[in-house]
């Protein structure tokens, strides 16, 4: 009982960590976009001239907000921590903590003939370098049911695994796509973005409650 | 009652989760008030000079803060969550991340005759979708009951909606009112701050206790 | 009994905002404090001439530390919430929340023999608005045991009550010192916020637990 | 029993304002890797010529999150606190919260021969001055058990004061060194951060369930 409550304690501070870092990340994302000095006359077109701005923070901050509800759902399942699994969270909100900066990188060079593919590359590089770290830090809690709460099937975990494993395969591809053509590789953050953000796309929390 | 403790963990998260974004939102708002670079001579004229950064921080602020009170009387009577209610979220948070940016904007353009309807109409835009969004999310939770506590009568859910409706009906008509008199439109969001902080303006939430 | 868990749970969420604002303007407050760019043999006297930032930095930081261990002090004693005790609150935060921009007006004025009373006066001004608004949240809750938890003696309130009022004088005074001789007034910052560092000069939490 | 209570969520504020400062402090990391501005076809040579600040970044991140391991670790055998603890826990976040800044010192002067050593002076003494309140914030709540959870044993104690002390020695001499070889300071402080960040060099929680 008493072993059980420490538990319960120590996602939850975890989960607090988390839920601080990923907030102030994707809050941060706005500092990028930034006020036109310009003549009064030329403001509207000046605006309108910042929509990779826009375009690169509504991305970002969708695919933080994504994963926030992903990590949400992943701890649901997550009874215990310990030094490693800590850890990994750590590397894990590295990789978002990131994503201002190559959300920046974009938007400032999107326009760029000759810096465009480096940018996008980078951007492409940070995004799948989270997708991997969410499954990296899955698949340790995961193992032989290592940290997870009591009564998930072996199926079930086996199918989650594989649900998972989408986000780095099409990231990852979609950032070897930049190397040839950024736009389309940036068309598919977007799509992805949007995609998820959509009912019925989400992760499936009724793992555990369809055994209750 | 395993399931009721997982349903009041689940809006925690999620509280917790939005009550650090609009922390941030509001916390970040000061760093667009900037420090004039000036001859000591005329730094009290350079200060005062600044008034419009000071009235934009002051009524973003009570803007941000009021909308945290609201948040925090209606998830009071929100018993449960799901991805889409998540995902509904993550875009009205996204709305308050906004703000930091329109209110340098407008500071920065208000005293220019030429830049000041354009930077109140975009203003205006995003205070009229924060309230959008918070309206798509309360009327997400409430139709059919789908995410409340019980013990809500009807007419009490009917009135809550009806009483939440004033601010994208306001919102709205100052952003309107801003493509032809911006000076208008920026005193009504002010006045609108100022009023909702009086005693007796806010959200009841004996919606519910007055059931119990 | 649910109605006592419901008042805990609204303070808490109160709590949860006021610590996640007063944790990012204490930690924004090191934004001010530049990396000088010199050539590298000037850097150590560089960086021996950003003293005032330091100095602003480490007054600041611990004032809002002990403002936050006060605020801590406080709520132990309040056991509900009501609209207009949540708005004073975001008054209350929304002066702290305006620090890091004096700090940084003073840090880049203090030297200069022109610009430094306007500078010192407005952090003053900003330092009192702080102690004033701590008040007022303290008076409102406290007045008649509106929002109290039970077991307060009369005579432990008022005393409470009178402690608190040290912050307005003390502020109020170093900051009217400003007008006249702004290091005095500066040293006066620095040393209360020395002072209530100290062990013994912190609130009382015993009002409660002596009684109990 | 009440007074068990009221002691639990003593700590768990101080834990929660300590998480925000600490996730606020990490996130704040990534604003002082800057976009650079070049045409686009030096865009790779330029983001390849800003390493420092990536290794600044990630050595500074590791470094804190490592931190927020440990200070979890710590306040599992912590039941209770005082004013003089939360003022020494306020300290400790400061150290915390300069951070950024020396990490920015260095990236900006780790290439220049003649900025290079006090950058990394500045630096090693921010990371010594962490490790020392870490040190003592422990020390306080532990000499004589002053504000323990009950069940640890004296040997245990000594030795986990022991372990935290080596903290201070390698970052100090680490400091030390600087003034001499800033480039080997500077590789154990990225070498510490990731030896830390193994498996199975944490630190042992099991000093209380040991017990139990």
């Amino acid at each position: 009982m008493a072993a059980g409550e420490q538990v319960a304690d120590d996602t939850g501070r975890l989960e607090t960590f988390a839920d601080g870092v990923m907030a102030i990340a994707i809050t941060l994302l706005i500092l990028e976009v930034h006020v036109p000095s310009v003549a009064g006359r030329s403001l509207g077109i000046a605006l309108a001239r910042q929509w990779p701005s826009y375009a690169g923070f509504l991305v970002s901050f969708l695919t933080i907000g994504i994963i926030w509800v992903n990590h949400h759902h992943m701890f649901k399942l997550i009874a215990r921590t310990n030094h490693t699994f800590l850890m990994l969270n750590v590397l894990f909100l590295m990789t978002i903590c990131v994503l201002p900066w190559p959300t920046a990188l974009v938007a400032d060079y999107v326009r760029n003939p000759d810096g465009r593919i480096v940018a996008t590359v980078v951007y492409g590089g940070v995004m799948s370098s989270i997708a991997v770290m969410f499954n990296v830090v899955w698949r340790y809690a995961a193992t032989n049911h290592r940290l997870l709460v009591a009564g998930i099937s072996d199926e079930a975990l086996t199918k989650m695994s594989r649900n998972y494993l989408a986000g780095p395969i099409v990231y990852g591809t979609a950032t070897l796509i930049a190397f040839i053509q950024p736009y389309i590789s940036l068309a598919i953050f977007a799509a992805l973005a949007v995609y998820w953000l959509l009912p019925g796309t989400g992760p499936r929390a009724d793992v555990l409650t369809g055994r209750r």
